[in-house]
């Protein structure tokens, strides 16, 4: 059944005040989390309110910590988490960037010490607002094989990048680099579905269509050879720079909630004006964007999108029509509010 | 047949010096060439030194151009390449941009008025020496359509990264954003061989295994619409920032030589000492790598390569046993001797 955002809004920003967020904190905390659901990308929306105040509970992530950013250079920050909320610390680090990049034209921070943050587009998408370009990295628990291994070695690492444009919407990358999430392979298994070829190893590192053989094998990175380097550099980037923990010693943040996770993200804008005039860039931008609109679409397509464009048009519908919440979450806001003696009105 | 590497070299500077290059230029561009070769990507060496170099005959790359490089920000060149021969240009703004990020950290260069700078992998890997972290992008003339088009709107415009590791070789990425060049498309037409589908579509947007129908239809991007996105950020970045030609509007560099190609490049670095001790960033990266080298192959795979790692082991190789020039280099090689009046030793 479908409620108004504003009534989730609300009722998530009570919930999260009551487990320790300042109400400013909590603020922006359920703005990414809606931001996802709002975009249909609903795995990393509301869905996730419950697992991450059970770790503010459990001790395991701190509403009020005092995250530490030093500024090294006028380009970057490092920045120590300390367990704080993601979805707190991560916006006050881009929000940094994007002052100091409109003093040094660039600016990048690398975080060690942090917690899952959501949804990673929306940080480089605050960026938009500045006319900067800008993108996130962060490691994740090891799921994925290396290309041509069969064991899992690399996290589904995301990696999202804003880019605005004028007439239209921005360009908007939010991909993990394996070629689904696991919850895919899950799914399949519910449905007694077999996976295409090219999702997943088995046990023994055999392409598999069985999810069941999947689901104790192994995923595997998107575009082969091709994705497996843009997921390991999305790995380094995120824990070499920072100090964080390794993929494979990242316990899996919404299962294993009393284990702190030594999450590494490195994030970053460059200020746009600083190379030509910030309209000639969007209306290049545009003119990119209208040629790909109007190509001829390939057989069985309804047509070329600009990356984040169908997230566009879910978020106007989502705020038209309201956001789905499944009999699932409903059972966990339920939950949260004896947890933290919130009423529930839905 | 294989030749001596210096023999090859020493032959090349000359021809390029005849062809109105400085001795340093000459020396950088064959090196440029050769390190392609050297890497096992013959389709980016000195295969196509005779199409350089008629570009400079036919004046559409200018060998004594006085590119500008304007430094607009602590962190931002803006560069007119002035069709100067990309090999030329390409390294000094990697290099301006190395030694303006060692003042504030990081630094980048937006490039119009390009022509084809060879090796992508190159530019990145100046900064290794400096144990920074370095990219390039460039985009180039559309042969490969959109995810879930049938047009040909973007090039396969490459994306290069350089990370250093320490007792591992460096993490080096090179690669086109098509599944494959359209060279392997020719390759099977002259040898008979059908390709595997997701390749490329024929000219009604249809998948095809037919090489004859993909040659006269359309490249398909890696990574479906993940590798799409990427191949859309590497043209934003290349042309949209630097008032350069869109992809659909550049000609095919060594067929069309008669014609400008005002190409758009963007590369930079990231100075990693200012993040952490470089030694332990290096000593993450090769903990890492060590992890990947360790993982169990997949059934049929020789094993996990750390990007770049197989065309250490061809560098190494072609060193002790030359390289291989085919009967068409040395032709080609002929016929610059006798253009620009410099014996030929082969």
């Amino acid at each position: 059944m479908r409620y108004p955002v504003e009534q989730i809004r609300s009722y998530c920003e009570e919930v999260w005040i009551k487990a320790g967020l300042s109400p400013e904190d909590a603020k922006v905390c359920v703005d990414v989390l809606l931001a996802a659901d709002l975009r249909g990308q609903r795995t990393h929306g509301v869905t996730h309110m419950r697992d991450y105040c059970d770790r503010m509970v459990k001790g395991t992530s701190t509403p009020g910590a005092d995250a530490e950013f030093d500024l090294t250079s006028p380009t970057s920050y490092v920045v120590d988490a300390k367990y704080g909320v993601g979805m707190v610390v991560a916006p006050k680090a881009m929000k940094k960037c994007m002052e100091q990049a409109k003093i040094s034209g660039a600016c990048f921070a690398s975080i060690h010490n942090a917690c899952h943050y959501g949804l990673g587009a929306y940080y480089p998408m605050m960026a938009l607002e500045e006319d900067m370009i800008a993108f996130s990295f962060a490691n994740a628990p090891a799921l994925v094989a290396p290309f041509g291994g069969a064991d899992p070695c690399l996290g589904t690492n995301p990696i999202s990048v804003a880019i605005p444009a004028g007439k239209y919407p921005p360009l908007v990358m939010d991909i993990a680099t394996s070629v689904v999430a696991k919850g895919r392979i899950h799914l399949a298994m519910k449905e007694g579905q077999s996976i295409p070829e090219g999702w997943a190893l088995d046990k023994e590192g055999r392409p598999t269509t069985d999810p069941f053989e999947a689901n104790v094998g192994v995923l595997m990175p998107f575009g082969a050879h091709k994705g497996y380097a843009m997921e390991l550099i999305g790995s380094l980037l995120s824990f070499a720079l920072s100090g964080a923990d390794m993929d494979g010693k990242i316990p899996r943040p919404f299962e294993c909630r009393d284990q702190f996770t030594n999450i590494g993200q490195f994030m970053g804008c460059i200020d746009i004006s600083r190379f030509c005039p910030v309209e000639d860039f969007k209306a290049r931008v545009d003119g990119m964007f209208a040629v790909l609109k109007a190509c001829r679409p390939a057989a069985g397509s309804p047509g070329v999108m600009i990356p984040g464009e169908i997230e566009v048009r879910k978020t106007e519908e989502a705020l038209r029509d309201g956001i789905d919440l499944s009999e699932a979450v409903l059972g966990e806001f339920r939950e949260m509010s004896q947890t933290f003696g919130v009423p529930c009105p839905f």
